[in-house]
C-alpha cells in the first residue's frame, strides 16, 4: 500500500541531531552530537519537591484542560525574567510552548505559504531549516562574519526580495556557529527589517549561558515596533526532558500563535508549566545558571585544548564566549560527511556541518558539543576524533 | 504593523471549547462544554507516587531528551493495550504524541496539500475541522446514521473525489453525535478505502468508556491493508493535564509521522511518558476505568433525567451507550448558536452545533457534556439552560 503524501514530504529530512540521539542510547559511543546541558547538574531533588507540592495542593488543576494561553503564574515569572533581560513585555506577552521548537513551528505556520522566502544565517539550526521546510518555503541565506549577519549583503538581498516572509536569527551564541551579533548589528537589523516590513524570529536558548565577555540585550529588546517574535526555552538552563519554551510577540502576531496552536496540540501540558512555575517560585534559576556556566565554561576549555593537541594542522574554531558548541573548519580537503561512519567505528560522533546550510554547504564543517560529555570522555573523544581525521588526510 | 500571515490562517478558527474553558476558569458558570472526565476522579495519588520514583531512580533519563519514537516501555505497553482490543501490533507501531489532538495535526501534515479533500462524519470533531483546515484542505461530509456513515453515500461521492486524501471518522461514541459505527459498518469502510487506496484516521479517545452494550473493536482491528491511522488518548481515561496519546500505522506512514513529528516539536516530554509508564506498571487501569465508567453513566443518566424534564417539547437526543457527550436537536426553529449570551447570562453554557458541521450547518443542535460536571450542577444546569430555550421558543 503506498499512500499519496504531502508534498512537504519530500522536503524534510531526519535530523542528524536526532539519530545521533539513537546511537548515543544504544552504546558506549562518546556523543558531541547533543545540545543538553550536563544530566548531572538536573535539579532533581527540587523538581522532585515542586511536582510533589502541585499534586498534593492543585493536583485536580494540574491534570485538567488548561487555556491555550498557558498558566498564568509562569507566564508572569517568564515576564519578569524577560524585563530584566531588557525584553518590555507582560504575562499577556508570553505564550508557553512545548519547547522553543515548537516556536519555529507556529511561527512557520503562521507565516509561510508554499513558495515564501526564509531570510536566516548561512550556517544556521538545522532543526529550524527542517520545521521551515515543512512549510514548502525556499532560504535566502545571508553572509555572516563574527558580528552576526553583513549587513549590506542583507540589505542587498532583500532589496531583490522585499516580499521575503520571515528574518530567523539565533543571536546569541548562535548555532552552530557561536557566535554573537553585536549591539550595532541588532539595532541594524532592527531598521532593515523595518524599512522592509517583515517580521524576525529571535531564537534564543542559549543567551544565558555566557561563560565570559559583556552581556548583549536580545533584539526584542530594542523592538518598539513588534517586529520581533522572540523564542525562549527551558532545556538548557534547566533541562529538555520537561519540554518547556515560550514565545514573546506584540499582540496581533501572538493571537494568531495562539490561534494556531490551538489547531496543533490545544495547549502546553497544564501539569509541567504548573511544576516549572513551582519550581522557579521555590528556586533561584540565576544561581543554577551560575553554577552551569562555571560548569559548562571548565568543559569549553578542555575540549579548545585538546582540539589544539589532537587535530590537525590548518584546523580552525573559534573560541565561543558561551553557549553549548564548537564549529570547526577542517582543513578543505575533508569532508566531514564522509569521516561519520570512520567515527562510530571509533566510537565517537559528531555533526557534520552540512545539514545546517540551507542551500549549497561548506563540507570541511563539524559542530561539537561540550556540555553533556564528562570531562574524561572529551578528552578521549577528541584524541578518537583527531584520529579518525589524521587518518583522513 | 501590519504582518502578512500565511493564507490558511484565515480558515482557522479560535475554538469554541477552548473559549469555553476560559470561561468556566474566569467565575462559577455551570459550564456543559468540557471533554475531560470528572477532576474528582483523577488518580492524583498515584500518579504523584509513579513521578517520585522516575524522579528518585530515572530522573537523569527523564529529564533529558529522548528519540523522537519515544519511550519503549511505554510504547511495549500501549500495543499490548491494543491488542487486547484486537489490533495486531508490537511497539515498533506505536508514537507517542502530545494527545491525540497532535495526532491529527502529523496527519493533516503528512496527508495534506492546498486544496485535497478530506472525508468526514458530519457533524464531526470540531477541533479536527480547524487543525485539518490549517493545511487549506476542503471537506467531503459523508451523511450518517446510527451505525456510522451511509455506505452509498460515501462510494457516491467518492466515486466522484477518487482523489480524496484521507478519511477522517471518530468510530466509537461519535464527538459529537454519541453514534458508534456498526460491525459491518466498518468492514464495509475499510473496503471502500481500499478501493479507492485512501488511508482512515481512526480517532479513538472514548473507545473504552462504554456504559451500555457490547464492545466492537476499533476499524483498525480489522484493518489487514495498513490504512488505518489510529489515535488513542489517555485524556479521557486518564488525565488530559499531561498531554498524551499516540498513534499506530503501518510502518512506512509511521515513518512519515515521526519525521514530521521531529520537524515539528522533537519528540513527547520525555518525563510524561515515564511517569505514565510507571503508572500503568503499578496500577490496573482497567480497574480504574471500571470505576470511572460507573461514575460516568451515572451522571448519563441524571443528564437524560433532567433534559426529560426541562427541555420543551420537540426535543430530540440520542442515549449514547458511552463517551462524554449527549447531541441535542431542539425544535427546528430554534438556532442554538444565538442562545450562548443569554444561557451565559444564567450562568451556564454549552457548545452550539455549528463548529460541528464542515461546510453547511445545521442550527438547532447543542452538544452537552456530562462526564465533568457535579450532579447537583447538571440538575441546576438543565434547569437554567431549560429555562433559556424556553424563553426563546
Amino acid at each position: 500500500m503506498k499512500f499519496k503524501f504531502a508534498e512537504r514530504i519530500n522536503n524534510v529530512r531526519p535530523s542528524f541531531i536526532r539519530e545521533g540521539l539513537k546511537l548515543s542510547s544504544q552504546s558506549n559511543i562518546i556523543t558531541f552530537t547533543a545540545g543538553n546541558p550536563a544530566p548531572e547538574l538536573y535539579p532533581i531533588e527540587e523538581l522532585s519537591k515542586a511536582t510533589e507540592k502541585i499534586y498534593r495542593n492543585e493536583g485536580k488543576i494540574a491534570l485538567a484542560y488548561g487555556s491555550t494561553d498557558g498558566y498564568l503564574p509562569l507566564r508572569e515569572k517568564i515576564a519578569k525574567r524577560m524585563q530584566k533581560k531588557g525584553i518590555k513585555c507582560t504575562a499577556a506577552d508570553v505564550l508557553p510552548i512545548t519547547g522553543s521548537q515548537q516556536g519555529l513551528d507556529l511561527a512557520g505556520k503562521s507565516f509561510l505559504d508554499k513558495g515564501d522566502l526564509v531570510v536566516c544565517e548561512n550556517p544556521t539550526y538545522l532543526a529550524a531549516i527542517n520545521t521551515f521546510c515543512a512549510y514548502e518555503c525556499s532560504f535566502l541565506t545571508i553572509d555572516t562574519d563574527t558580528e552576526g549577519m553583513i549587513m549590506e549583503d542583507l540589505d542587498q538581498k532583500l532589496s531583490e526580495n522585499p516580499h521575503a516572509k520571515l528574518i530567523y536569527v539565533v543571536s546569541t551564541f548562535q548555532n552552530p556557529t557561536g557566535i554573537t551579533w553585536s549591539l550595532e548589528r541588532r539595532k541594524e537589523l532592527l531598521a532593515i527589517a523595518s524599512k522592509y516590513n517583515i517580521p524576525i524570529i529571535e531564537d534564543d536558548p542559549y543567551g544565558e549561558l555566557r561563560y565570559e565577555g559583556e552581556e548583549i540585550p536580545p533584539i526584542k529588546a530594542f523592538d518598539t515596533e513588534g517586529l520581533v517574535t522572540y523564542l525562549g526555552s527551558f532545556s538548557k538552563v534547566l533541562c529538555p526532558g520537561v519540554r518547556l519554551g515560550w514565545m514573546i510577540a506584540e499582540p496581533e502576531t501572538l493571537h494568531v500563535y495562539n490561534k494556531i496552536k490551538q489547531a496543533t496540540d490545544l495547549q502546553t501540558s497544564t501539569l509541567i508549566q504548573m511544576v516549572i512555575d513551582k519550581y522557579l517560585e521555590e528556586n533561584d534559576l540565576d544561581e543554577r545558571i551560575t553554577v552551569l556556566k562555571d560548569f559548562n565554561k571548565r568543559r569549553r576549555d578542555l575540549m579548545l585544548e585538546q582540539l589544539e593537541k589532537h587535530f590537525p594542522e590548518g584546523t580552525q574554531y573559534n573560541r565561543p564566549e558561551g553557549g553549548l558548541f564548537i564549529w570547526i573548519s577542517l582543513p578543505e580537503e575533508i569532508d566531514t560527511a564522509k569521516l561519520v561512519p570512520a567515527a562510530i567505528n571509533s566510537q565517537v560522533v559528531f555533526i557534520p556541518g552540512e545539514p545546517f546550510y540551507p542551500n549549497s554547504s561548506k563540507k570541511n564543517k563539524m559542530r561539537l558539543n561540550f556540555s553533556s560529555v564528562e570531562e574524561d570522555r572529551i578528552i578521549e573523544g577528541i584524541q578518537r576524533l583527531g584520529k579518525v581525521i589524521q587518518k583522513n588526510l
